[in-house]
């Protein structure tokens, strides 16, 4: 369990009006904010949808009680994979195209919460494009609503990790997206297979790094990926460098895939992620001399938390209004 | 153990004047010929390299044993990875570009081979291209030699696998080479990972396998292996045909590398591979409009160990010769 420093912890803590939970497949980030959405209290832990076995309102009642205090009225906002077919309940796809600021609107009201609160999962996304292209999102919409409000309602994003999206947004609207599978093949190549021996004891190699983004360039990622190993091989990269080469040639790979689908995007593209791996592909990005900033995913999460409870008309003064 | 039908099997078998070794990272297979390279017996098992635990000599002993009779002047051929720094001995590569006909020259000594016999191992091949690119092979070398002494000296040659090899030959010399992991690929993601539930309990869909095939020219790699999820969830694939999707998308990940790579192929590209993989591989290319051809893997092989032979002065009456 990750306990950040919260504002208002102790024992007289005052108590919480709205708990946003980003409940994903093996983590689960909670928070705490007063009526104005402002934070009170934050943990995470590895009691993500594999790890509750099914019991999400125990799971959530013991969330609960480990945030502090919480009033009696408090609205219970959740977002990731709870809501899908494997999680609490299977929430309907909203289509890609409608504004994010209406997923307030949208929200699945869950019908067996604990202690009889008001608790709601945000729904995923589903683009559909030309040829039978189809994508699927859960979670990510919650963090791009939060850019939104945050102000960032157009342009390219990517939404780094074990399933990777990049998001072309406009208007505050998901226009089309795609996901790229980086972060679990990194691991599958880290613990199984030929590259796996390789990227043991590793060193961090910034070279090794943008070296992977290079090749990544100059093939379909499975000849690139056998590469990584024919270099060690050759003794053209030494294997502590291995991992590092690897996450460059999977990063790349997003990189130059978006730039051929998308062209060179005019304003910069917004990575919103945690600090290593946003800095990872920000270094890719300046590498290949795209424009890019980033944009914390947590104040993200924070900032979607606060408009969903204003979208449901929980409003500055902790009174709830219709919407 | 898989033992095929022998023309000479029995107790009264034919001594064997040539052993053949095909020894992989997980297989073994062992063919018995007589001094005119002729097939008298054949076998194939599990004892790869990585299940000998580095006793080589012993192993080779008791393949020997198993083979049947042979004679105490008997060559042992070898090729594979028995020829790596994880093998029985660390084989210096060959550079790419020398005729394929003049490795007979280029092989290594086994100094502490079992009865005293002629064993030497077929050295591997690198490659080296422009920008660092850089590729190794240990195996496929001789199957490629098997194809030229078959009068097949020049074009694009595929040998499927866990590590997927396309070959450019010039008059029976190894032009470059690009190695795919797709197969390892296949393997990890079906045990492992989001897809691996998919790709449970598959069922044959040759349209499935079509589309992947589709699919795959449309993006990179790692983006394509997760709209096989997404069209899961989505459900415009149904889980027991995620397969035959996946399988699509890695081969035809292939294929369209190759043609980007090289353009569109004048002549056939040949196939080398066992009969079911060389199967897929030959409908992607009859759907992308490529003209393709097969070479059963176990024909070249057996070409090879002949070639070898006679490259050593294994002459057709069983006496040798001075090379």
């Amino acid at each position: 369990m990750i306990v950040r420093a919260s504002p208002a912890a102790g024992s007289d803590a005052a108590a919480a009006e709205i708990v946003g939970i980003d409940w994903g497949t093996t983590r689960r980030r909670v928070v705490a904010l007063d009526a104005r959405a402002r934070l009170l209290r934050e943990w995470e832990d590895d009691a993500g949808m594999l790890g509750v076995s099914g019991r999400f309102a125990a799971a959530l009642d013991e969330a609960l009680q480990r945030v502090g205090p919480v009033a009696g009225h408090a609205l219970v906002l959740m977002a990731g994979m709870v809501g899908s077919a494997q999680g609490w309940h299977a929430v309907p796809y909203v289509e890609a195209g409608s504004p994010l600021e209406t997923l307030a609107q949208r929200l699945f009201e869950v019908p067996d919460a604990p202690r009889g609160l008001r608790c709601r999962i945000v729904p995923g996304c589903r683009w559909r494009g030309e040829a039978g292209a189809v994508d699927v999102m859960r979670g990510e919409e919650t963090q791009l609503l939060g850019a939104v409000a945050l102000g960032r309602r157009d342009g390219g994003f990517v939404l780094p990790g074990t399933h990777s999206k990049w998001v072309a947004l406009r208007d505050g609207r998901i226009e089309r997206f795609r996901t790229y599978l980086s972060g679990e093949l990194f691991a599958l190549l880290s613990h199984h297979g030929t590259l796996a021996p390789l990227v043991r004891e590793p060193r961090e190699d910034a070279a090794a790094f943008a070296d992977g983004v290079r090749a990544s360039g100059r093939g379909a990622l499975s000849q690139v990926l056998f590469e990584c190993r024919a270099r060690v091989v050759a003794g053209d990269l030494p294997a502590a460098s291995a991992r590092d080469w690897l996450s460059g040639a999977l990063i790349g790979t997003e990189w130059h895939d978006a730039l051929q689908r998308l062209g060179r995007p005019s304003a910069p593209v917004c990575i919103i992620g945690t600090a290593g791996l946003a800095a990872l592909h920000l270094r890719a990005a300046q590498q290949l001399g795209v424009p890019a900033e980033t944009l914390d995913a947590r104040e993200a999460q924070l900032a979607a938390w606060g408009a969903l409870a204003r979208g449901l008309g929980h409003s500055p003064s902790g009174r709830r209004s219709t919407p």
